[in-house]
């Protein structure tokens, strides 16, 4: 027996769980973690002991009822604390970071996107949701002629836990990255990391309940096995999974999962594939961008990222160029111990990871040659190449694209293979023989073939970027999921959708129609709709929001809206469009048939009938949403307006909040001849 | 044996499918169905022969293409001409329609509720999509501070093909309420009908082909078994399904759907409930309401309905009191032939069917008593008891809500269970315990109560119907889907959603996140991004639709705003708010800090800077979007205005169409002081 190849046994510590309101640690001994770098055992992993069933009752039965007494806008501002406070102590998530195998770039990587993730979450969940408990998804709908029963949709949170299974190439972003959406939703979270670098995640978790602003039972962690966890999952659950297609199939077709009808949700590593455009031959910017992008998603976490690109297609007269300048760039990778400042590569997360991307590029070569690297060597600076799983970069070239082999095998790693091309119908169809990808790129100066390889290419395509000399400078890249765009792919990506703003929020509650007369949907949904009752009294302006209530309202008019008027309008304002200024003209008009007021004339007339004029809680018109002309007005109509409080959002950190105000101008016919919803700030309390 | 319940052999003709193209008609002698109300063979069925294989992939090659030609609002045309053509031929329908033991009211309910779904369809299409082929999901989002750097979704017809497996219970709404939003997305549809009622399918396709309206390929119908049909479905094509949970966990665990992660929508049937409020007593128009509308579910196609009412809780008060109420009731309704223009409640559709419920009856009877009907026997108007499929409707009453069978066994059939509960804490819970439900009802006068039982019931239900003397009139009914209401619940009611508007088109189509540069976002998207290039020349407003391109532009200005505008347009408008007219109110103002412009003033001048006045193209503005005011206007500002073409609707049947323009208002710092939207419609041609 080698004595090299034998890391030293040491007594480490076997890592906790926190489940069920407390810290547990295994009986038994537990499994072996191992530096990806030195090979030195990191810490033991156990989740022996753990009643899986009574966690997710703990989640359902604490977690949930106390995210569910807050707010959107008050889980929000949880949300951005606690990104703040990892912020504060991210040195202690980078210093475990660097065992597994990462570069201080690829520590920046994980961590600081995470944190990215939960401030973006915080601040699209302040200003895209409601500060209400209920989420209000799309207009009312009629549902009879008469106004008395309308229909809408209302989202309100699921009432079980989401139980989030997490890759080993993330240990910190993957987490954070499920955790947010389902914590400001109102569901959550039982986080299971993958347990190479579980010890990276449970840092993270005890740095989160450490900060002391996560609800009891909102958090969870399991590390270790996931055990019968999922047999205890119901149709008010969901699983997010992270990880392998093959796996993600297994948790797919779970008996509890399939009884339950469970929200699953998978992101599997996929081919994804960069094409260079024609435009870009060498000496252009597209052509180095290209480049440069290739061996970035190749090295950047030893292209152990299941956005990474493993096929990168090149039209046929450049493949030759493309490969020596890839080459040339691989050439300057220094591959080595990750916490060595002069290395760009560090290792791979475990030996066993490195077998395995060693037996995919023996499949790969079946199709191509290896142009770059050597699968079984690779000059490591700073520390043993035995103990450490690193491996060369690898670039592989198969000249001929319609092999099967690169379409369908991933080395989970620093590998990529060039392929040809030779017109753009091609080169979308090759794309789609991933199957299903998390991503793929288009690198042009050419906007007709990006658009045509784009609206090809999506339907197998959760996300697709057009990298070119424009944008370049503020490209986020290939690889990098956005918390604002949807992360997932269909088919062999696992066909699932994270992120997308707050689309992700949403996929953790449940859209219900609910139908009914306009006051109870009023009352349901918190929001004032067509048909309610309204209340008239004190002008609502005078009103602060302490004071105000839906429904509140002012009725105000009628004013005679004149000849004078129309033309002092568009002689003022030099609005002088003929259907206001020249009846011969304005008759012609196959809508008017004569002169009408402008539109713009008939809300400010209203703005002077609703208004009150003096200071007060109301500070500003802010906006106006969704304003129709519904009637031509005429001169001699008569205008009425019926203003009605409709929605109240006060903020959670100023003395005032949005109050949106429904708008209706009628004739004296009583007909609509304008709808808007009228935007304000309005103080809190009524003395300033 | 006895001949009385053997039915006449006779050699009626095999149904026959329609694949890849043609007519197929199996080789084999098929099994035969049965007349739900004589016994008598209708037809035989059988799928002997069918290359599944072939048709999934002549809908792709061939329907799907055809379909991807046509944008939304032709698609939405060819629906509308769809129905009026069903409409038109609806006779022949209800004709086969009595054969299913469905009354006239039943056939109604099918096939008018099918054709409406098709009129619905075509309706939100062209209103809710654009004239396009690309749906563009939600706004831009800014990925870069400096602007270059953009993205947006953009939605896309999966290229495969949308299998339908439709239960038997409502052939002709089952499929054309899964076929109208495929097609508006551009995929084309593969119909599955339950082999009991298929004859019924066969027919509404056989009418829908000959309709010449549908490109070849985009609707294929398969009668008889699927066969290996499943075998051969990709990540690009769907599966939705309408039936039994069971079947629906064993198709949502099929090996090609797990491999592929293949879009699996599943409605089975559950076990919905309705709730009376504790305010209706007798005597109260809701009393009555929920009393009628309880036997309405059970009676209406003889119960057999995913959407029936199972489960009716009662105040425990009030139970006795509705007992009475709903036999009294039972007791009017006649059964028996369904042409019988007497007759209330027709068959099951077989006598398969009915043994099934018998069984179920069985089981319930563990928990509850049978107040109303015997399951062994009924009273049937015009037809033989023993031939036809006739049940009595059966009423139970279970004194004891926390025994487990009446949230777990259904029985599809004219069967419900009376159930008492004594707080809104608690009928929530036992709601709940039906483990996700299609639907739920609550009837009361209580509005508190309507928000209580909704918002705690809302996460397991799909739809929730809230009854009252208000919409009573107006009500479709607790059993009604609608196509703009989503239909599906989570957990046993198979998690799924379906129609829901616009919702169930984008359910068929990638969601696909696009990232690039302005330019680059606006050619893929054919609507203009803040960023990219704009084109000055001809003032847009004087070009036609033939003539305008996105992009088309107009800046115009400067103008200063005077402190004399704002004090004559304050006295003019009578908006006399404090903060345009009182200096030392509008210092004291937080966001001002001293006299600003209206923003009507701001929009209006902006109007007077951009119009081009002489008669022209554009015809009215008729409304504006999302404006937003951004940096107070102060006398002494010079505002410039830059309007920019950012989409372009054509209709399909006027000669003109919408244009939207992108609207920034600047002042001389170039800060933007207000963005918005104006809404116009175009002519098509500049000559009228």
């Amino acid at each position: 027996m080698g004595t090299q190849a034998t890391p030293p046994m040491s007594s480490t510590r076997l890592l906790r769980s926190y489940v069920s309101g407390g810290w547990h640690t295994a009986a038994d001994e537990g499994a072996p973690l191992r530096d990806a770098v030195t090979g030195e055992e990191v810490a033991r992993i156990s989740s022996a002991g753990i009643d899986m069933g009574a966690a997710l009752e703990h989640g359902r039965r604490v977690g949930g009822p106390a995210l569910r007494e807050l707010t959107f806008h008050q889980r929000a501002a949880l949300l951005k604390a606690l990104a703040s406070y990892l912020r504060e102590h991210r040195d202690e998530l980078y210093a475990l970071s660097a065992r597994t195998g990462a570069t201080r770039g690829d520590s920046k990587f994980d961590v600081d996107g995470g944190i990215g993730v939960l401030f973006s979450y915080a601040s699209k969940g302040r200003r895209e949701l409601p500060n209400d408990t209920v989420y209000l998804d799309g207009p009312v709908e009629p549902l009879g002629k008469g106004g008395t029963f309308v229909g809408r949709h209302v989202c309100t949170p699921l009432r079980g836990v989401a139980v989030q299974i997490n890759a080993f190439n993330f240990p910190v972003w993957g987490p954070l990255e499920k955790f947010a959406p389902a914590f400001l939703a109102g569901v959550p979270s039982l986080v299971k990391p993958a347990s190479q670098t579980a010890y990276l995640t449970e840092k993270l978790v005890e740095l989160m309940l450490g900060s002391e602003l996560l609800p009891e039972g909102t958090l969870q962690l399991v590390c270790g096995s996931a055990g019968d966890l999922l047999d205890h999952v119901t149709g008010q659950d969901l699983v997010s999974f992270t990880g392998s297609a093959a796996t993600a199939q297994r948790l797919r077709a779970h008996p509890a999962i399939v009884r339950g009808a469970v929200r699953f949700n998978a992101e599997a590593d996929s081919l994804n594939c960069s094409i260079l455009g024609p435009d870009a031959t060498p000496g252009t910017a597209e052509f180095d961008l290209y480049v440069k992008q290739l061996v970035t998603e190749m090295t950047v976490k030893a292209g152990q990222k299941c956005t990474a690109i493993r096929r990168a297609f090149v039209p046929a007269e450049l493949l030759d160029d493309v490969q020596q300048a890839v080459c040339e760039r691989l050439e300057r990778v220094s591959v080595g111990d990750p916490s060595n400042p002069e290395v760009r590569m560090g290792a791979l997360a475990s030996l066993e990871q490195r077998e395995e991307v060693r037996r995919s590029l023996k499949a790969l070569r079946d199709a191509g040659r290896i142009v770059f690297g050597d699968p079984e060597h690779v000059d490591v600076v700073g520390a043993d190449p035995e103990r450490g799983a690193f491996l060369s970069p690898v670039l592989l070239r198969a000249d001929d694209p319609d092999r099967a082999e690169p379409h369908e095998v991933e080395a989970f790693g620093p590998v990529s293979t060039l392929l040809p091309y030779t017109s753009v119908e091609q080169v979308v169809e090759l794309a789609a023989r991933g199957q299903g990808s998390l991503v793929g790129s288009v690198v042009t100066g050419d906007t007709e073939f990006a658009r045509d390889v784009v609206l090809g290419a999506a339907p197998w395509h959760g996300r697709l970027l057009v990298l070119d000399a424009d944008d370049a400078q503020e490209s986020t890249g290939h690889g990098s999921p956005l918390p604002m765009l949807v992360h997932g792919g269909p088919g062999r990506a696992g066909g699932g959708e994270e992120m997308g703003g707050i689309r992700g929020v949403l996929h953790h509650m449940q859209r219900t129609a609910v139908q009914g007369s306009p006051e109870v949907l009023t009352a349901v949904g918190n929001a004032w709709v067509p048909g309610a009752p309204r209340s008239e009294g004190v002008h609502p302006f005078r009103k602060s929001l302490a004071e105000l209530r839906i429904g509140d309202s002012v009725v105000a008019g009628p004013r005679t809206v004149t000849d004078a008027d129309v033309a002092h309008f568009a002689e003022f304002t030099g609005d002088t469009f003929y259907a206001h200024t020249d009846e011969a003209a304005a008759e012609a008009n196959p809508l008017f048939g004569g002169i009408v007021a402008h539109g713009y004339l008939v809300v400010s007339f209203a703005a002077g009938l609703f208004v009150s004029p003096e200071p007060g809680p109301v500070l500003a018109n802010y906006g106006l949403e969704n304003l129709r002309f519904l009637t031509p007005v005429k001169p001699g109509d008569a205008l009425t307006v019926t203003l009605t409080c409709k929605q109240i959002t006060p903020r959670e950190n100023a003395d005032y909040g949005e109050v949106r105000w429904d708008t209706d101008v009628t004739n004296a016919d009583g007909e609509s001849v304008a709808k808007y919803d009228v935007l304000t700030l309005v103080a809190k309390e009524n003395e300033r």
